[in-house]
């Protein structure tokens, strides 16, 4: 599939609200399990889908419109959640996340990017050349990926108690 | 994690709402894509949970409280729904879903359940003995790994679009 801007939005748009709906209010059973040791709950994956909006996103996709490959990205924390959502709810990281998604679409929109603007390259600190089309599909499928990351720890959870079940479910074992 | 219902029930009465926030309307370069030959789109994955709803679930939990061990389950059709999804558009399935899920849950909340009947035990044509609490179990770990694969399937179509970011994704290669 090729990518498209009009057909990304709705995506980008979506992912608050599936969160939302696959998360608000859930035992926290759920919510703060994991696959194991060095492994993301859904609270974690939802700050973590918080820094992309920070400093991942719309600021890389600044400097490319801005100053294209003159400036190399910085590279992503990837473990900055565990220190800014400490003694945060996750109802307080889902409001965030909303908040500052529709910010970044509300930005992007203000772009009215054509196919000119999504061919511009920016450097990447470990890929180098990568455009600013390859960036936008990145952070759709990054959002669809962690959505069904959190679904795949929740499905875990139930490992044993689905008993010989197991078997029909290569999820547990993934 | 061990089953309690109380726990179980938020996950299984969310799912066709995570579904339609997913799905619906979306653009069908989403919605009925795959993953290749022999794989199921979010369009087919819709219709397998319509079809887990009228003959597995809920019937086999039927089932194992009236009839126990002694009549065992039907097998499941998981091919089903290419035959009763044919014609129907994605909001026709949704909608179906969400109206049988509802109905499931009014029924299963009806039989108000202690730790006794959770423990009763029904017959599996390929596992043999199974607990109801294990089905249940089952059916909630079930709609949690098809919200993920319908989230894979989705990453995988800007498997190329992402570019070099592909090696940061590994969901795209699953």
């Amino acid at each position: 599939m090729e990518f498209y801007l009009a057909q990304a939005l709705p995506v980008l748009e979506r992912t608050p609200v599936v969160l939302r709906t696959l998360l608000a209010d859930l035992p926290s059973e759920w919510t703060d399990a994991n696959e194991g040791p060095d492994t993301w709950s859904p609270f974690d994956v939802v700050g973590h889908l918080i820094q992309g909006e920070r400093t991942d996103w719309i600021p890389r996709a600044r400097i490319i419109l801005e100053e294209g490959r003159s400036r190399a990205f910085e590279p992503f924390d990837r473990f900055a959640q565990f220190r800014d959502s400490e003694g945060k709810s996750l109802g307080d990281l889902l409001d965030a996340f909303e908040r500052l998604r529709a910010e970044s679409l509300a930005t992007l929109r203000g772009w009215r990017l054509t196919d000119a603007h999504l061919a511009l390259e920016g450097e990447h600190p470990a890929f180098g050349a990568v455009t600013l089309r390859q960036l936008l599909a990145t952070w759709t499928a990054h959002d669809v990926s962690h959505v069904a990351q959190i679904s795949r720890v929740m499905a875990k959870q139930y490992r044993d108690a689905v008993g010989p079940w197991r078997a029909y479910l290569p999820i547990m074992d993934r």
